[in-house]
């Protein structure tokens, strides 16, 4: 699919598939060590930011992504008080961890610090609770601080990656789920994004066999809406280290949202019928 | 947005929003005396069916729009004898209808009989049902046979039409939700595609305003994912001619289907936060 200069473009001949996003102007470009990172102004969905050619996010319907990575799998968890991120560097994920109370500290560890610096500047709404005391931010490699971090050191780890190609490979396998197995306390849960319940359906398969072998006791698929990513239909897998029930809302949050309410929460879990075959 | 030969997209620039299918060919492609009605081969979403320029449906995911437009109203009426669809004329909504035992007769009015056709020739999967001695199939007008029909002749109106604007235009307003309302039974239902929650909420709202406005005592909004539709999140809009209240599913449909489930159905009513303000 090629486009002319008023579109951005995203087209994958592996999925047959393409997404378009009318733009004013591109507003930031750079090579980080790690990636190429850039910044447009659309005309109908704030601004996007793009990480090797690949849409990340934009201002209007991030919140869906950035809700859904963190709301239910704390509301399930109950009373997460150590939280870890890995990758998230746009800071979407910390500032949604940040609204439950229950949490005391949430290290955010994303290998290129200038995903975060770009959000800071192009998305400051995003960045916004960054100053929160119960914030750490390192920028590190997620997979050797896994190895080093202390056994039963953490309730709940969000891996918020980019797709399983490139630097965030690394992610998606048994080896790693094993040490976040072993960092997350006896009742701690883990969240991964894992692409789209339509065209990554043997991913997930996958994935979810992988943090079995771990020694995970459990996995629950999430699904919700990501209008700006391939199929607009997205998910997350969220891995138990224990078995344990997962705590079911009571009520709302108490807190602002923009998607997720108690009901979206039990909606998220709902398994398309031919997902169970 | 441009494409070179090997992509089908369809973009908006009142949306800001492109879409696109890589494509091996161009199968079909015809004026009717309403629309221009093509068909291609894709490569991954199985054969692509479009009505001015515009994505109707893949082989791949129509199931998605097919099964939500029809057993979440099903179900939720709880016998529904007698089923009206309004537009549908691919045949994919009436196949949905006729697994469901207690209907008597389905009579489906597309003003476009090319449609039908086009579909037997190039989706046979969706016309599959066609034959059965429920069906009955009817190529007028829409808006005139509704102005026709006797009051009380109807249980469940779906209207299954393309976009807002051109022939489908005026199934969109108080005048045709009056005369729905006056054909359905007392404890009738109507339901109505309703573009994304995204980004069609005013269009959401002034359906939903306008059908009360007609007589109808409730609305909800049914939402679930629809890649080939833009922002690939979708929704219905289900009507009830009076106050009664809605049949919940006791368990999965005793028939095939690839999304709809009893948890789906509980999950597609689920309302996103920002849609409560």
């Amino acid at each position: 699919m090629i486009s002319d200069g008023d579109w951005y473009t995203e087209s994958s001949d592996e999925l047959g598939l393409g997404f378009g996003l009318k733009i004013r102007g591109k507003l930031h470009e750079e090579r980080s060590p790690f990636q190429t990172i850039a910044v447009y102004e659309t005309e109908t969905f704030g601004r996007l930011m793009t990480i090797d050619g690949l849409v990340m996010l934009t201002d209007r319907d991030n919140f869906l992504y950035h809700e859904m990575m963190t709301h239910p799998a704390l509301t399930a968890h109950g009373n997460a008080a150590r939280v870890v991120i890995i990758g998230g560097g746009d800071c979407g994920t910390l500032r949604e961890v940040l609204k439950h109370d229950h949490v005391e500290h949430v290290t955010q560890i994303d290998i290129d610090e200038r995903v975060t610096r770009v959000a800071e500047q192009y998305f400051p709404r995003l960045t916004e609770a960054n100053d929160d005391p119960r914030a750490r931010l390192a920028f590190i490699d997620g997979i050797a601080w896994m190895r080093e971090a202390a056994a039963d050191s953490v309730d709940l780890i969000i891996i918020d990656s980019t797709d399983p190609i490139g630097p965030a490979e690394g992610l998606f396998n048994e080896a790693f789920y094993r040490e976040c197995h072993r960092v997350l306390a006896h009742d701690g849960l883990m969240v991964q994004q894992s692409e789209s319940p339509l065209v990554h359906q043997q991913l997930i398969a996958d994935m979810s066999a992988a943090m079995q072998r771990a020694g995970f006791a459990a996995t629950d698929l999430l699904s919700f809406p990501q209008p700006c990513y391939p199929t607009g239909w997205w998910s997350a897998t969220l891995a138990r280290a224990s078995a344990r029930e997962l705590v079911a809302p009571a009520r709302d949050p108490a807190f602002e949202t923009f998607y997720y309410t108690a009901d979206i929460h039990r909606a998220a879990f709902a398994r398309p019928a031919f997902m169970r075959r």
